[in-house]
């Protein structure tokens, strides 16, 4: 978390899309906090307690938090307010984690480290992590549908039909599902790899944008410039993440390395070469900062995460 | 099919609840034939195909269809319609087939037969059928916030809370765990059995009935009414389904058999023994009618279907 804040810190110091009187440090150690304060109430550990225990072991492991701050900071933007969104910033983070649990299992990636701690399943059993996601996920539905206030209805409806989707066979899974079929594979195009990311990643990124939004009631031509800067940016975290897990060492990285490269799976390097790779993800976060063009000050929390993912190290 | 409606047709012949005039085959065929036409036109392929082949796989491989029939069933008898209540009905056949399809995985009872059928895992592999489970789940919430008409929104929120908490920890989930913690001991009481199936299979078969009536705008006072209805049907279904373990043949029930038996788990004949099972599953019935008296001519589906738990073979 420390490592985190500095990270964001150092690269406020770095960016000149953000008005020098922003305290970037300031905003995500706050927005952090209550993401975390939130996420820690949501789950109160009752009988049968192993589910429970399963279940946060995960949710609460840390992590950047970068779904559920994008959906509060959009939901600011067109002007929300953070109770507003702080339910589905919370089931954003549950959907994340079941996707995590379900994605480290040995029929899946077989990953036995996960933001530097024991896999879910490594302490659980396959078993309860398997449930621990299912419950996770349902529990996200259900939390937006029960928690949210001061939202109509129909708003919350639409951010319940969008998060369902996002995560389904035409969001997350549906990535996954290519991403299978395409291990082992040298001839992987880059249109491919552009489903499976477009999918595995920037779906759920985007909704957590996105539906900041509609609880705000935002209009229909902002959610779409909305939708396009996390799509950008989403894209821009993979190929940066493909880059790390080339370049970084596993305790910067918290998790296992080089596991892309074992699979031998495609990846943006291995089409593009590291440094084109780069250049592509700079590009992407370009234009997403230039979606956000039309919007006032608010803007400058997406405008530094934007800029945070390709000067992050880890 | 055939043999299923011959079964309810063979149980409106002995029962007395159920008037004369009320053509329990007829009502069973129309309503089943309507969640199959629903749920067909659910889920189109689409890319990736995988995903949808195997979520298809399970959820069209027949099947009782109960809980949708239920949940029709009930938002009738309350005075709604069969088109409020079928994107719901859907969505709980796509939660149930979740459930045994992430059930069925060899982490957790490693079946390799369902209905007759080679389970998902079997055809698809873990890694797929862990994630059609998944994408099952995401869609039966995204389908009941997209496709419901004609209803309240706030009711429809409503829905999907309760949808929620039946498959997640508080509900099916929750039975599962304690399922798992009991196998291999013998000395599980009937409160931990009672537990576990309350959980396991009556929190669905509950949330099928009260949803129907959740979503017809039912008063509290018939919501709690019906739900005493389903939980009473849910844990008899359960009794009924442990005794058919014992005294039924894989011909008959159309999934591997004795399975309870190997797994040396605690089971209501286990317990009680054969007879006191039947006997208690008889008065648990009895009970769940007792909860209709209040109802009209509408009531004679849910009463037959009661009726039906208890006289079913498979």
């Amino acid at each position: 978390m420390v490592q985190l804040i500095h990270n964001f810190f150092m690269v406020t110091m770095m960016t000149t899309d953000v008005a020098a009187d922003f305290d970037l440090k300031t905003y995500l150690t706050t927005k952090c906090a209550e993401v975390e304060a939130a996420l820690e109430q949501s789950l109160p550990v009752v009988y049968p307690e192993t589910i429970y225990e399963s279940m946060r072991y995960s949710l609460m492991a840390g992590g950047k938090r970068l779904r559920p701050i994008l959906c509060l900071a959009t939901c600011e933007l067109v002007g929300g307010t953070v109770a507003q969104a702080m339910p589905t910033a919370c089931a954003l983070e549950m959907i994340h984690t079941m996707s995590l649990i379900h994605d480290d299992l040995p029929a899946m990636d077989n990953d036995d480290y996960r933001r530097g701690k024991l896999t879910n399943h490594k302490i659980y059993g396959d078993d309860v992590a398997i449930l621990a996601g299912d419950a996770l996920l349902a529990y996200a539905f259900e939390f937006v549908a029960d928690r949210t206030q001061n939202v109509p209805p129909k708003a919350i409806l639409e951010v319940i039909r969008r998060l369902g989707k996002a995560v389904g066979a035409a969001g997350l899974v549906g990535g996954q599902i290519v991403d299978l079929a395409s291990e082992g594979k040298t001839d992987t195009s880059i249109e491919t790899l552009n489903f499976i990311h477009m999918h595995k990643t920037a779906a759920l990124l985007e909704v957590s944008v996105v539906a900041g939004a509609v609880l705000a009631e935002a209009e229909s031509e902002t959610i779409e410039r909305l939708s396009r800067y996390a799509q950008n940016i989403g894209l821009a975290f993979q190929i940066v993440d493909d880059v790390l897990d080339i370049t970084s060492t596993q305790e910067e990285l918290g998790k296992s390395i080089g596991k892309d490269v074992q699979a031998q799976k495609a990846t943006y390097p291995s089409i593009w070469g590291l440094d084109e790779s780069k250049k592509q993800a700079e590009t992407l976060v370009q234009a997403a900062k230039d979606e956000l063009a039309p919007f006032g000050t608010l803007k400058q929390p997406l405008v530094a995460i934007a800029d945070f993912i390709t000067a992050r190290t880890h």
